[in-house]
């Protein structure tokens, strides 16, 4: 399940990626000419829309036979495909790579923060069928991953916040040293992602390595914060970071309201700079859950919910030790309603 | 790549497959009445039209919804898909299998010989896209493989001849005790296939553990028979396992034109009763190959043709010995010429 990682300030050869690169590309990522220079030095190329319609079953079938016409003449067990996208790039040129004539070698390149840091690794892929979210997919690591910090030094600032739900939750899961380097700083850039980065993807592995398959719980513990951020995500239509940001700061008053979480440490986690300079706003976290309509409705849409209005929630213990509990969803209703708007 | 393999004389009870089973069959079964009462004594079940239709590309997210639908109140690791049927069945579920949900465990009911001795085991899954066969499709090993004597009882005798092909493939590139067990016998009945099944079956697991995704040449062995093979059953459109026996006869002929097979073990082979009672006749294997129109062209189809008019080709040394030999198509073509047509 673990990725060679390539951490580089610059974009490889295609030559040094594989035999026969098949590079797959969001078309956007042209708007910046050294990108757009780089994937032209690809003799080999398809551009495509990123966004969760790329991840279409209906549409696949047209991606497929554009790929098979372009390696027509071409050895299978030559063919290599590159990712270069962020998340729904990555779920689609993975799904693709692992079906493809049954496998063939795969590669990411994420251009997104939340790719670099998350969905890129461990080697989730996924497709959506008839409205059902992720349901088609593989378990199918990519053999290389490519951190190049050109490129993702060209996304602009707002990608940074939309990644600070990630990272909160990987410096809070793991604690340690992260929580040492991170805790202090008031502000978050690019600079500092770049130089945690490393950090934050070897804590992924370690979870990975442990539950590749997702069958023993503890790659569970990756959903911390995305229980309400799901909600959050749908019903308000956020970006994926920020919705796990809010779930986050939920997350934490849960786990303080059920006493699972010591307010000696509830305390040392919200004082920090980390918590309190760079999370999106308690305040708003809160008011947004409470004007969320249907909520246990949309709660037990949630891929994890069991069949029995309950749902598997991972709360926080302390710095680096999150607990799974299986909750009656009614108790997160209850607790939504107990949470007191919060006005300026 | 190792399923568990469960010989039987008759059903199992739906519960003792698997905590929540799903069954996907092909309708065709139910003209048989006990074959229909236990498909009934299933609380989740869908019929299918088995054939190449089946494995459209194009039919999948339908087949797909119907399932979504069956197990939607169900968590996910409980679900257990369990194909029964022949090979397009097998093929189409092991790839739903495979995908659905990233994956939920597979059960193997073939309800044919040349499903039961070759396409169940060894984890190839295949869909057809847009005229291409077999070109989408993953390695998902069936967790378990029932072998059931009462279900392949109901196949007619016409099926036991279409599995000889690929018996006579195995007992050739196996040798040994299957050559001393076969090679005295002047008809094939289910019986004696049911005898011998374990055997055949054992030596498919021996070759795909040595390679299992077809990375090595090994598991390329199986292929023996098909590169003629292939080319008769598209072009004359003969049922698979009958034209892998025409198939086999021209291999031969091949392996002893070229010095590969001596000509002592040619004759040992072609004039065992196995061979000379059980196959269909070298003549019309030749004359069909030679009323076969651009052969060449027809030949280069073959996924494991590469770029440069060669492919790779299964010859036999002896019994029990093959040898992958990469060739030009050219070759084949003067091969195929210089046979003589057979007349009565």
């Amino acid at each position: 399940m673990k990725s060679a990682l390539y951490f580089q300030n610059s974009f490889p050869k295609p030559i040094e990626l594989a035999e026969f690169p098949i590079l797959i590309y969001d078309k956007n990522l042209l708007k910046n000419k050294a990108t757009k220079s780089w994937i032209a030095s690809f003799d080999h190329s398809l551009g495509v829309k990123a966004g969760e319609n790329l991840k279409q079953f209906k549409q696949f079938e047209k991606y497929f036979v554009d790929i098979l016409k372009l390696v027509e003449k071409t050895k299978t067990k030559n063919i290599t495909l590159i990712g270069l996208g962020g998340g729904s790039v990555g779920d689609f040129v993975g799904f693709m790579a692992s079906v493809f004539k049954r496998g063939v070698p795969l590669i990411h390149i994420p251009s997104t923060w939340l790719a670099a840091i998350d969905s890129s690794h461990g080697g989730k892929t996924a497709l959506n069928v008839a409205g059902y979210k992720n349901q088609i997919g593989t378990f199918y690591p990519a053999s290389k991953i490519y951190l190049i910090k050109d490129l993702l030094a060209t996304q602009p600032e707002a990608r940074v916040t939309e990644a600070m739900g990630e990272v909160l939750k990987t410096v809070l899961l793991s604690g340690g040293s992260l929580w040492k380097k991170t805790h202090l700083l008031t502000a978050f850039d690019k600079d500092t992602l770049w130089t945690i980065l490393p950090e934050l993807i070897a804590y992924k592995y370690k979870i990975v390595k442990k539950d590749p398959f997702e069958q023993k719980g503890i790659r569970f513990y990756l959903n911390f914060g995305h229980t309400y951020g799901h909600v959050l995500e749908s019903v308000h239509q956020l970006p994926h970071g920020i919705a796990v940001n809010y779930g986050l700061r939920l997350a934490i008053e849960f786990s303080r309201d059920l006493g699972i979480l010591s307010d000696k440490v509830y305390s040392k986690i919200e004082s920090s700079p980390l918590m309190s300079k760079n999370l999106i706003s308690k305040k708003t976290a809160v008011n947004l859950i409470k004007k969320t309509p249907q909520l246990e409705k949309q709660l037990l849409q949630d891929k994890k919910a069991g069949n029995k209005n309950s749902i598997k929630y991972v709360f926080i213990k302390n710095l680096g030790a999150p607990k799974v509990q299986t909750i009656k969803t009614s108790d997160l209703v209850d607790f939504t309603k107990k949470l007191k708007l919060i006005k300026d």
